[in-house]
This record gives C-alpha cells, sequence and structure tokens, in this order.
C-alpha cells in the first residue's frame, strides 16, 4: 500500500486527487504543520526540504529500493507512470503537461503562497496583499488564456497537470482572490470540482486537520 | 533544427547547457528583456506567461505539430527524453529527478529570483534583501545535505536535475550569497563549471545580452 505524509494542505490535496483518480490503495499519514512535526529529525529523513507531501511505495522486491519521494508534482509525475493514465505518452501534449507542472510549480504556486502569507501577516499588510493579488491576477489571466483554447490547462486531456494547478486554485478565497474576471477557469475550476474523485479527495485532506 | 527563444538568464543558461551536453544542432534567438520583448504580442503568442527561455522543434511530419514549449524545466525534460540522456529510465532514480527538478522549480528559484529583485530595489531595503537571503541559504543547506549523501543533487548520475539547479547556483554572487559553508555544494558546482559543455553554453548565453 501507498503511504502519502501530508497535511490539509494544497500540495497534499493533489496527491490525493491522483490517487482517486487512479483508484489506487493508500493511506494518509497526518503530519501536523500546526505543531512543526514537518521540522521534526524523523520526516526531515523522509524529505531534508521540510515540506509535505511526501510518498512512500515499499519495493517488494528485494534489493530494490523503496520509492521515498518529496515534492508533490514529482509524486504526480510518479504515479501517472506507474500508472500509465492522466499523463500523455509523447510530444507536444506530453509537453505541455510538464510545462504547465513547471509554470504551477514556479509561477502559479508561488504566487498564491505569497498571498496567503501575505495574509497571515499581523499588524495586517494592505500593501503586501496588494502586491502579492496582482501576481495572483496574472497567472490565472495566464491559466485563463489557456482555458479559453482548450477544455483543459494542457490540452484536450485531463491530466496531472490541472491537478496541480486545481490544488492552488481551490484556495483562491481564503487569499482573497476572485474567479469572477476568469471565466474559462471558473469553467474548468467547476468542472474539476464536481469530480467524484475532487470531492473524496477534499474531504480526506481536510479530515487531516482535525 | 531546433530555435531557443532565449537571453542572459539562468534560466535560458540552463536549456544550452542540455543541449550542449546533448551534442543537439540549435540556434538561440535573442529575446531582449531589457527592452521588454518578452513581453510584446509575437513572444507571448510562443507563450503566454512572457518568460524566455521557449523550445521551438519544428515537425518534420505532415499533420504533427511543432513542439513549442516554455518552462526551462519542461524543456529540459523535453530534451533527455527526445534523446534518452540525463534523466534516468525509471524507479526511485527517475523519480528522484523529477523531485529535484520540481524543488528547483517551487523552492530554488523562486528564492534566488527574490533575492535578485530584493538587490534591485531603489533605495536599497535591508531587511528584505536579509530576509530573500535567508531563504537562499536555506535551500543550499538542503542541497548541501543532498550532495554530502551523493555525488549528484539526484544520485549516482550527472542529470538534468544537476542542470537546473546549476542555473540559478551559478549567480549566487550576483545575488550576495556564498557557498563557503556549503562545501558539497562547493565541490559539485567546481565539478560543473568545469565540464565543456557548461563553459560552452555560459559563452553563448552571455553573449546574447552584448
Amino acid at each position: 500500500m501507498l503511504e502519502v505524509y501530508a497535511f490539509a494542505t494544497p500540495n497534499s490535496l493533489k496527491v490525493s486527487i491522483a490517487l482517486e483518480e487512479l483508484g489506487l490503495d493508500y493511506r494518509l499519514v497526518p503530519v501536523n504543520l500546526r505543531q512543526g512535526e514537518q521540522k521534526g529529525e524523523t520526516f526531515r529523513a523522509l524529505n531534508p526540504n521540510a515540506k509535505v507531501p511526501v510518498l512512500v511505495d515499499r519495493s517488494s522486491e528485494p534489493g530494490v529500493d523503496d520509492v521515498v519521494l518529496g515534492e508533490s508534482a514529482a509524486i504526480l509525475v510518479y504515479l501517472a507512470e506507474k500508472t500509465g493514465q492522466l499523463l500523455a505518452k509523447e510530444g507536444l501534449p506530453r509537453g505541455k503537461v510538464f510545462e504547465q507542472l513547471f509554470f504551477h510549480a514556479s509561477g502559479v504556486s508561488p504566487a498564491f503562497l505569497q498571498a496567503f502569507l501575505a495574509n497571515l501577516q499581523s499588524p495586517p499588510q494592505p500593501e503586501a496583499q496588494a502586491r502579492a493579488l496582482l501576481e495572483v491576477n496574472r497567472v490565472l489571466g495566464v491559466l485563463n488564456q489557456h482555458l479559453e483554447q482548450r477544455p483543459y490547462v494542457a490540452g484536450e486531456t485531463y491530466s496531472i497537470a490541472d491537478i496541480a494547478h486545481f490544488g492552488w486554485v481551490w484556495r483562491h478565497q481564503a487569499i482573497g482572490a476572485s474567479l469572477a474576471e476568469f471565466p474559462f477557469v471558473t469553467r474548468w475550476y467547476e468542472e474539476i470540482s464536481a469530480r467524484p474523485a475532487v470531492v473524496t479527495a477534499i474531504n480526506k485532506t481536510l479530515a487531516l486537520a482535525q
């Protein structure tokens, strides 16, 4: 059985969604970020970067190492290649999934994270919040442009790139962003929110903080 | 022939290094960031995210689309899979390359970029610079831990993950960081800096700004 060290966070949710979509058997192991468990020695032996999620796929073959992976998008690639699903096999369609995964990691995810952190400041820092939201809206605009031309972020097919983007877009209200100006993102967001695997994954991920 | 829209930047350098290492025939097309060419309509038709580098691999088969890809790490994956080099084929070694590519995109690259931008502020903002350097040193510490245990960032073999990290670490002096406290990063940095493909790629990339 796969184990996922996780908490109620956007990056953890991405992995749960993929596992539900793929119908894989897995167990979520809670890492309580509020208590700083991710900074403890036990967890850092799994991921020196001290961040959830981490996937553990134990090997059943003698002499073959267990797979222990950090970085949600790397886990999505691993699961997609393990099952042959949610990631095109070659050419432009495959390249576009990776382009979107790295646009997510280097653009969308830092923008949403900055906005989330700006909102936590005390006393409130309206200038920092506004600056962070500007970049959130810029990346949502780029996504909107992609989704105007195609049903899913990387092309004609639902893929791990949609799952990656969804993980953070799911938190848009919490960071004070609105999808109202982005009609194609809204269409995509509503469709993905309604997928049974996504509903189940959200419930299981939120339960980690309860 | 492959075309790479690029400028004298860390992300552009990564692609040139991979192309030199793989011995592929390519042409660098300069996109002058100082004149804001990346924000023009022509360039944004290639990449709505308005960032270099972009790879164009023209199809020779009728009915098959050209490959047009943004995001340096997505281009690295594409080139590695096209040639079957610099990326392990399966299992943990492959997973670790992706883990490091996404750690680069979501951790190392934003940390270095923030420090670079903090240094450009006028008037100088010493607090913002110090805060940015703190995160740069944190991610360098994580890299140092990886490199204490293995010769390359993802394991026993030089891979596209080393090329990705090198692209930004190459700029450590420009952002006011030092490798002195990170002996294993220093060993790795010196070894990679001396590779003939890397020397050639740096020269070609710097020439784009001249």
